[in-house]
């Protein structure tokens, strides 16, 4: 975290800000937040993540008491007096200091930044373990982490990267990111439901990378196993291949020709945003 | 909440406490607790609790940092610090500061005081709405409430007093209180499976009510509705009647003869310990 913070209107030293015990995140875990990336102090794809922001906390029953064209001037100026250039900000609404800790109050909305060591290029391959988890409410980014983090000894016992969640009939997406595969016969998939729709995999969807269609479909466990390729997205990893799953490889257990070539162009055309 | 906390081994004042904006609970909605209450200055079932509370952390991988006899002595010690007479007392455990605000840290234990108007006899019969969810990792006390926090414009919208979970195929628990039914042929029966076993509900099965075998069993929403009576267990409630769920009476719609027996015996119990 960098020099200041702003909650609820107020600018405050980031070293020592606080949530008094009584607000429904510590209490109920009640709460929504987004996360946008700035390379060279620019927001990426800053209105696609407001518009979720407010999607979620209108899911949630939470007043963000903030207009949009207002939050977007607090971004900048946060970028400013915390001269940001590659980093992450993240927006947090919590349902506030609730008198009874379960009533709804008044949220706290919380900004405050990081610095980030952006990837120019895609990564190596990921290590994933699979879990039978449904996600609750999967279209509100909301702070419930508790599976994932639940998981977090299996993973580094499993000498994996992350975790694939299924539902039982069908593959949903990681934690912090959505899902693809590359079919045997090419076709670029990602679940299509009970997931949380990640701004990368909104781009890819609206054909951002020209030659690259990519289909929202549901699969199951077993089409993962029999792709020919697999790879995830988020805000920070933009494009990352997977090559191994529970153990078995993907493909020929080596980042495949298709992700290589999206990953390329995805880096090359945010970058040059 | 009355004068002061205790925050990892420290007591502060109440007013302002609060925990670090990296907390895990704040960041990922991770954490356990535990509350019971305190009658005359007195623990009420304070081991079970505290078992429950080392079963909860335990579970989720985060070490309380304390043993059993000396949180034992500071839960005394906060009685007579804050002159806690009828009262209740929350221990709170989270996943800690963490530096990435995703990683396991150093959890932290919070515990504190509210001050309690204990039931003296058993309340007016409640109304409950059903929603169809099935509460992860059921059986430890997270401090995921969530859905709970989310339904409650819809509880209030149908002039109901709390909501009734079932997973589809069984009815499982309220947020924040065990479901009981008496069956036509008179048998009390609670949820055995995918649920948060409370310590009412225990004492019960326990056979603390001489003369009411309660027993566990699974069964559907239809049992409900066909049921004669029904009710809920908590620490703060003891017992309470459901009189209606979804709009329907439940029996004759007034509190019956079961619940009402088992609830006098029941505070008579309590109270007298």
């Amino acid at each position: 975290m960098t020099s200041v913070v702003w909650i609820n209107g107020e600018w405050l030293p980031a070293t020592g800000a606080s949530l008094p015990l009584t607000d429904l995140s510590i209490q109920r875990g009640y709460g929504i937040f987004d996360f946008f990336k700035l390379i060279n102090g620019k927001p990426v794809f800053l209105e696609d993540h407001l518009d979720r922001f407010y999607r979620s906390a209108a899911a949630m029953h939470l007043d963000p008491g903030i207009e949009n064209d207002v939050l977007t001037e607090v971004i900048y100026e946060m970028a400013r007096r915390n001269t940001l250039e590659d980093a992450g900000i993240k927006l947090t609404l919590t349902g506030g200091a609730s008198p009874d800790g379960y009533s709804l109050a008044r949220p706290v909305l919380i900004i405050n930044s990081t610095e980030l060591q952006l990837e120019r290029s895609m990564g190596s391959g990921m290590k994933l373990i699979t879990d039978r988890h449904q996600r609750q409410m999967p279209a509100v980014k909301s702070i419930d982490y508790l599976r994932a983090i639940w998981l977090q000894p299996a993973i580094k016992k499993a000498g994996a990267d992350d975790v694939l969640y299924h539902n039982g009939d069908q593959v949903t997406e990681c934690p912090r990111a959505n899902f693809f595969i590359v079919t045997a016969n090419g076709e670029v998939q990602t679940p299509a439901s009970n997931i949380l729709a990640g701004i990368t995999r909104k781009k890819l969807l609206d054909g951002m990378l020209e030659g690259y269609r990519v289909v929202e479909k549901d699969f199951p466990l077993s089409a993962v196993f029999e792709a020919k390729e697999a790879f995830v997205t988020s805000t920070t990893k933009m494009i990352r291949p997977v090559v191994e799953v529970d153990g078995k490889p993907i493909g020929n257990g080596q980042p495949g020709p298709v992700t290589t070539a999206m990953a390329e162009k995805l880096f090359k055309q945010v970058y040059a945003l």
